[in-house]
């Protein structure tokens, strides 16, 4: 059995794609995480349906995930 | 009495189909979870009305799950 | 006074019909449930205004039912 | 001083009508409830702008609740 | 400092007027409420842009309150 | 560091803006607070994008405001 | 391992740019927050698709947060 914050654990330091639940897409390299699935990428970019934008170091509230994809 | 956790526990590295509160469906085979549901899903597919993507090994926040089929 | 989780005990194994949020309504045997009312049926159908489908055996996170109706 | 949870005591075994957050209206006898205001009606009747049906006895999830309005 | 249910307290048996989260503003004699702001109205009156409409005594959840003003 | 609360201390008898999630702005004298970030206004305007209405005192549930200004 | 409130302990005093839930950026120094990330911001900018505006010091409630990304 995998729990999913162990499965976090083992992502640090490499890049995970998340998405947020307004249907943005962020990709970036995962530096920390809580117990709440608040985040910190790293080298983060965003991608929407209209744009991709550099967003460097970002901290990411979990109640906005929806699901964590390792890349 | 078969209490829901107890399912997803018996339903460990089967495949799964996942309702999401964005109505997306994901199949996959489910590696772990944890007391919110949050799971642990491998080679993972995700089907929405437009089309269908390979995801491969995903965290899924409990909270944005509406249902769990077993296959 | 019938307390909410007695009348779900009351209907274990037998056909209940939920309403959910996003307005599908499933019918199937109450099998297990907890205290957050999340549920196990099983020999479980999907009713859309579109569609009906068999499902199978689903849990379901309570937090997306809103009304219980024994059958 | 009335507690809300204690108008509710008194309505037990009283016809009662329930405002629900997806603005479904439900008339039934209230026969059970808990601290989440969870609640168990008999003899249910659910109101929407297109039509009138009988549920019988429903067991609802007391976070859809707006208001509850004795008869 | 007024603590926001020190206001509620001072209100008890006076005539408030609630506005709700989905835009219905509820007006009728306090004569109730506990800390999550679950409240008791007695001879409450509804408008909405459409009508006005009698409700007798009301049992609101708090979750469902925007903002409560004295009258 | 100045957390959160203080400042709305430091804010007790001043005016303050309200932005709140349904869009509305409430201006007001801030007499009161709780740690959930329920308050106490004064002499509180409410403006729209259709009109100004003068509410008096307001008591406003904490988790409907997104943010606020000092004036 | 960085964890996300250290984070934001080392942006203090520094420019951070937020994106709200309901879509609006906001660019402030931070000078403070607490355990549910809400936050003081000063100096601050609000951006929307219409308009930009000067709010000067802002308490933000963490719950309508979607992320924080250093300047």
């Amino acid at each position: 059995m995998v729990m999913p914050l162990a499965l976090l654990e083992k992502s640090l330091d490499k890049r995970i794609s998340l998405l947020l639940k307004d249907s943005r897409v962020l990709e970036g390299k995962l530096t920390g995480f809580d117990d709440y699935m608040n985040m910190v990428l790293e080298d983060t970019e965003e991608t929407t349906v209209e744009q991709n934008r550099r967003l460097g170091t970002v901290v990411l509230r979990g109640n906005n995930v929806v699901s964590i994809s390792t890349l």
